[in-house]
């Protein structure tokens, strides 16, 4: 096979996390091992910033001195966001299209798109106006994202760092909560998917720690039965804290925070905004409140820190999110494959082992990945040990708890 | 003078910070070294516990095998939160008469009580109780407060912490709102004070960082010369990072939780409780919404993980406060005086040094400190150089944030 040579576009897309800038390092370390890419350009702001021909020359960017600027390149990685800017666009077939339109105008031969399972999908609408115009283009997907929902890899680069955020959060807020008791609802991110509600599970370390229920949207739970599991938690541990997925459903399988945005306008006759991100906690609380009077309640809901935090990362996360940066360019420039997702399989969790390996797009684009039955218990509101042992490797080193018995 | 000869208590008191369990640490590692404190018992959930008579003998909980046990101190000193547990009493005359009686009882001596103004104003009271009835009692009293509140000192042991954690989450969250453009608003705690939302500022580094505006509860704001100063900002910016304390107050100077909190009832009859923490941010998103319609807006309160993170913490904080326990239990055996609290002078800010003294519990009880002019701009809409020389030595080392510039 000869070399395909020309011009390359790295983008990011979707919601940001701590690590997409250690894919993007990747991207452009890698990128400089490789004579076949001439120059690679940074996307702003993903497929949008494409259409617009918004680029950045990362192959200047990253030299100082006639040397790659390691220092800058490492500064950025730790940097969490997405720091070409991402986008929130779906593209369809007529945005690629002119996408593609923009490839073809600047001789770009390679395209990575760091992102989840959207991306994944412009990913390969892209490949395929390619195949079928005849155009050589390479496109690989690098994943990315906190809910970790993207499928056929054991776990989604920018998990593990989100997830070291909620334990973290978890864990003090446990201790805030014991300090002065009460109810307390944490709200995590995961529309779909629970896994970084679970993570909450990992902050657990002495007797009698929270959190007491973890509700994620993998199961269905009525507002009798979640105020009755807070009351049994409560009578049993003196109080309750609790993690609750922002995607949870009511016993129809209804979300939560969609029932109480119909109640809400209906109420408040357009006068009060439940957009915001608050919202649901306090809706929860209120419900708690009605069943529970005089009880010290109080709701927090994590929001963005828990996928921007700064100087939080899991250097296990930080790693691996570098290394899919690199092996996009490496399997682009060397591989047989066309086109694909960079994935990695686990080989073993103690010691911790993965292996990567190239997945294809159409196995990623536009599928979800639920938490396995195994890492819910049977009532459906709290996470078993066996998530705990998935998880535990990913979120590398955590803060050890003291305590005073009794 | 003769040795005071018996037992000493101490306990924890108020809203819990990620350095008052250093405080109690040096406390108990200090006691150690005065023959005059038999036994050093903690109050379970301070004057509360003391009414009780709910106490932990930490002077048998910290040794082990003979030796004091400094592995488990210094494990329980870097815990966030009150491992005492903590209490929200506010003790009048009447309730400090019960606690007396219960000093009497158990002969204790010596009294730590680590808190804020009103905390300090409990050891007051108690104090004056001994010295009228003649009961030699040594009454000393422990600075904590993330709020940064408290008059006489130059800044109060919690405060570097949380000031840490608001610095990084903001720094990550301007990271965010870089990505993806848009109005954001987080919400900082500080009802009357506006130190920890000040803090915001420590988070900008690269041009055009936000926090783009800060409000504080020092200065009024109306509704009107809110939504004016995110506009001119957006159009300046392309984007609006907004740091609010929660206790910011409209043009009459009413908080505007409170005049929230009234709207919402009348419109939702009942339904909706607004005393949930992601309601203020909820509100002015609302608002600004109506003056900009199909704006991108979110809202994040940093509520508890603000003030007991786990893994979050300023060395130089930890240190000041531990230093602090130590001192409280140092002056009270071996000092002329019966009662003080522990407080220090800043002697320099490059390089950073201050000097411990003994403050008298008058100058501390029930009085509150509030951001000095100097560090508001005029505008009263941001904050100035002058607090970020102030407040950066606190934090200790601050992430490093990459960027990628045009």
């Amino acid at each position: 096979m000869s070399k395909l040579i020309g011009n390359a576009i790295v983008g990011q897309s979707g919601g940001p996390t701590c690590v997409i800038n250690q894919s993007l390092v990747g991207v452009i370390e890698e990128h400089f091992n490789h004579g076949c890419i001439e120059t690679l350009y940074g996307a702003r702001h993903g497929s949008a910033g494409i259409l617009k021909e918004d680029f950045v020359d990362l192959s200047a960017l990253a030299v100082k001195n006639g040397n790659v600027d390691m220092e800058y390149l490492n500064k950025l990685a730790y940097t969490p966001s997405a720091a070409l800017g991402s986008t929130r666009d779906k593209p369809d077939e007529e945005y690629c299209k002119k996408v593609f339109e923009v490839f073809q105008k600047h001789n770009i031969r390679y395209f990575f798109y760091a992102g989840g399972n959207d991306s994944s999908d412009t990913a390969r609408i892209i490949r395929d106006m390619g195949v079928k115009s005849g155009y050589d283009l390479k496109v690989f997907h690098i994943p990315k994202t906190v809910d970790n929902d993207l499928c056929g890899i054991d776990h989604c680069p920018g998990f593990g760092s989100a997830a070291k955020f909620v334990a973290q959060a978890i864990m003090g807020d446990n201790q805030d909560s014991r300090s002065l008791p009460g109810i307390k609802i944490d709200v995590i991110m995961g529309r779909h998917a629970g896994f970084l509600t679970a993570a909450a599970a990992l902050a657990r370390q002495n007797p009698g720690d929270g959190p007491h229920l973890v509700y994620v949207p993998e199961r269905n739970v009525s507002m009798e039965q979640f105020i009755s599991d807070v009351k049994a938690a409560k009578a049993k541990y003196g109080r309750c804290l609790v993690a609750v997925s922002e995607g949870i459903h009511d016993e129809n399988g209804t979300p939560w925070a969609q029932r109480m945005a119909e109640n809400v306008e209906k109420d408040a006759h357009g006068n009060i905004q439940l957009s915001g991100s608050g919202a649901l906690g306090d809706f929860l609380i209120g419900q708690l409140k009605k069943a529970m009077p005089g009880e010290r309640m109080r709701a927090d809901t994590f929001g963005y820190l828990q996928r921007s935090f700064a100087g939080i990362v899991s250097e296990v996360d930080a790693t691996e999110a570098r290394e899919c940066g690199r092996l996009a360019v490496k399997w682009a420039c060397t591989g047989e494959r066309a086109s694909g997702s960079v994935s990695f399989k686990r080989i073993s969790s103690a010691p911790y082992r993965i292996e990567y390996y190239c997945n294809d797009l159409e196995n990623v684009a536009a599928k979800t990945k639920y938490l396995p039955d195994e890492f819910i218990n049977e009532a459906g509101n709290n996470i078993t040990d066996a998530f705990i042992e998935y998880a535990l490797p990913l979120v590398g080193e955590l803060p050890q708890m003291g305590f005073i018995a009794g």
